[in-house]
């Protein structure tokens, strides 16, 4: 935990909204912050915080890159999308003291190699397990906001489905079931059906959806693999909607849904989306944590 | 409960997707309906069931006059939205068979005497208490859909404060706690705000709201009277979101809210705007309920 | 609000462990206590804060009696089960200053005009709404003890009935959701059914309570009336647990059960039995805000 | 699947209330069953479907063993407290048939590598992850009994602590929660706190436990390593109620505890003790599940 001190500088790097929230909760508890490549700060930074010189990198201690930390992966130009400037990844690290430590969201493995060239290692919080847990709750938080505004119905007393039982799956049922929704559980695992069935909710072995599929009002998946196809499309009523949340490939079908006319949304990405304060935050807490173990 | 049977006919008049709704639900159940001045009829409803000959109120032995009755309260128009027809309510009084029961919303005196002149009385549903306690899920619904598309944090660990503890206070306050949200609930009665701690609450009474309204990220207000005036609104955080929830004339002074910068937003009539389906059958229900007392 | 301050001194005299759980509680708040007639104090009170001169009630700005004041209503011995002397009510009021305020509990109509001819009004605390809001949860908190050691089943799963929705049969309901039974509520109002039907809960007039009896697993009877005769009670698997938390003279034909082979709790009385500290210190807030409102 | 069908007779051998249960739970799905070695069946389960003659174990397809098969895990006696006959495994295994299916909880080498020698393989249910997922519910059940009756105060407003966060500590504090207590979850993985985190509760690394025990007042371990030695139960309140719900060793010094004056109880088996019916039907649920992957 000596990485960590109340005097500790941290240097916040490009990215969107939740980079500039980030900054923001490190303020809050207390660390020093400088900003970089993000000029188009959100009322809630002060701008005197923002760096235009990056030779300023040199005093931080920890430096905190975006997610991702470059959109091809290639490391040639940092994701900055509130910045009218550019910079490499190269051009950072040549910058960085020795002992700072580098952090990242989603790094390529181009980005890891040019990092180690440099002799760093870029810690990628998106790979901690409590990231993806607590991010579990602004996507179930923006599930249910598409839920809400896309239909002309209560949650309450709706039959829902939702398709896996991992850590959205299960964030997002607890949650429903705040609502008052009815709600099947679909997975592959009797250890996930029994927690979901000891939590209350109707269960279904995935191998018997097409049994349930019928009754539903909103169908959450989870799964990121083909799921439902045609097939079982045809099972689903053209009133009920479809929210996919699992990141590519997806679980639906999505050209055998529009000719069948069912109404299908696919939300990537929803913690950035709907909830970039929160998922700052998120990636504060898993950074600090991932400081205090070394 | 006599006046109700498999055979019982009613007609629906006039309103909008929730009376659409309304006429769905009671076939769902088995009723026979019939369809006057809702010709742009949304695709749920057969055609075939909309009459444009008004002499088929004769057929009725229930009619559900929409709510509002009329939109300024004189019945002679009857509130039709979607319909390109008119019809007043003495037109359609005129034809009803004598023992037809009648049924109407918000339901104004004059609308009241001009029906005792033809020997009626038009039962309003709006001020049965059922109605009012179901209602309250599609207006907390409703609210808790604000909350998430206009802010860019999570309910999850936020501060909300929930002024008024009646219906819509509960239910509000039963679905952000499903959320782990930190409620405050703030009411002028001890037993109230009691029934609040039971349900693991911050308290506090209404006289005491200047001290806790600092800290709230968003505050629900369900007052019908100025609560919330210049010298509260001061003490508002500028990131908290104000959503006001009750009826004329509200609970904020939304003139001073604006000068101080302070985002507010005053949601009426939510149920018919979110989930209009669930308002439908929520009249039903009243309804069948009033009919099954008579 | 002039009539407490830190400096107020609380004379707390006789009852039961609540009563010392109350003094224990007014402590903790920063009040000073004087305390009667509980020679056989628990451990965790100090044992100098018992006065064995009455005169010391001079002191007291604030007397606080017990429930009930006295067993027979009297008021010619105070209650006093923890303690070998005794005290008339007479007498205790005849040392009092003269602007002491006292209160008790469940105080009879004799105690009543013994009290006002010394010049006194005593405050019945069990009267207060936020008292009886509050003891629901020691109350269903019991309830839910007793099934937990009656029966071999778990709750959850367990089809239980629950008959009245007052403040005791929500507070119950609500506890028995979050344990995942299958709960019906039997209430005459459609308002109080509406509200649990918000909640997730089946419910069904208490006309129509025959139709749902054969199922159930546990029942709880709330209703202070003879809801359970003999017709009814037939029509009760003999494997169900039937618990009836209402007052005199209950809810249930306990003849009638104990004929029918079927298993009967009456369970009088549970906050001072089961949670007599939490009991003491509902007494305590109970107080304080009737005292606040003077 | 094609193990299991109606038609399938099971056998239930010894055991306690459980197995009696489970005999019941399989005739309630449809199935025929006989029984051995429970001669003094509890009344729910009719008395012709015991078999005196151990040669009936030729007509059965399964074979459920208790749980434990044997008390010593030698197989010498099988496990059969409602019986006062005796039977070894051998003499069992010699008369089934060679197709039939024999399961088994908590089955020793010893008794594995004896059916092997006959050819057979027991299939122990216990190793199911569903059965640890479901028997998570009557532990947390049987724990929330014993604070019910073994305290003073209400669950609700109570601190409580549960020191791990696996299966049992994500019913018991998922239950607790419900009860309206302040829960802390202790845990080793930044990831189970992270999910503690997003269900609302408290959360401290195990590392810190230190820091929050003095303000508990009630304590239920889930670790079954010695997690509370001298040192820390020092820092505990003696009001602090101690339940372990650990196996051996378990995760208190209880010595130490009891030295201390610290009120501990070691609560072990709770599904068998407290909901015997439940405890059946989960046995029942889990070898169906077996059998069907078989």
């Amino acid at each position: 935990m000596e990485h960590l001190s109340p005097s500790t500088v941290f240097g916040i790097i490009g990215g969107d909204f939740r980079q500039a929230a980030l900054a923001k909760g490190l303020i809050e508890q207390g660390y020093s912050v400088k900003i970089f490549l993000l000029e188009n700060l959100p009322p809630f930074l002060p701008t005197e915080l923002h760096c235009n010189d990056i030779q300023q990198l040199q005093c931080c201690d920890v430096i905190i890159l975006p997610l991702p930390v470059s959109k091809d992966g290639s490391g040639d130009i940092l994701n900055a999308p509130m910045s009218g400037n550019t910079l490499s990844l190269s051009e950072c690290l040549s910058v960085c003291r020795s002992d700072t430590l580098i952090f990242g969201g989603k790094v390529s493995s181009t980005e890891e190699q040019l990092a180690q060239l440099f002799g760093y290692t870029i810690h990628d919080y998106l790979k901690r397990e409590e990231m993806a847990v607590l991010n579990a709750v602004p996507t179930a938080e923006g599930a249910i906001g598409l839920a809400l505004s896309e239909r002309a119905s209560t949650l309450w007393e709706s039959r829902c489905l939702i398709t896996g039982f991992g850590r959205c799956g299960k964030t997002l049922a607890l949650l429903l079931k705040g609502f008052g929704a009815q709600i099947t559980v679909a997975a592959r695992s009797e250890a996930e059906l029994a927690f979901a069935r000891t939590l209350g909710m109707h269960t279904v072995p995935l191998s018997m959806l097409s049994f349930v599929l019928t009754e539903q009002e909103v169908i959450f998946n989870t799964i990121p693999h083909p799921i439902l196809k045609e097939d079982l499309l045809k099972k689903i009523s053209p009133d009920c909607l479809i929210i996919d949340l699992a990141s590519r490939p997806g679980g639906i079908d999505f050209d055998a849904a529009s000719q069948l006319g069912l109404k299908t949304i696919w939300a990537l990405s929803l913690p950035g989306k709907v909830a970039p304060v929160t998922a700052g935050n998120i990636i504060r807490d898993t950074v600090i944590n991932m400081i205090k173990e070394m």
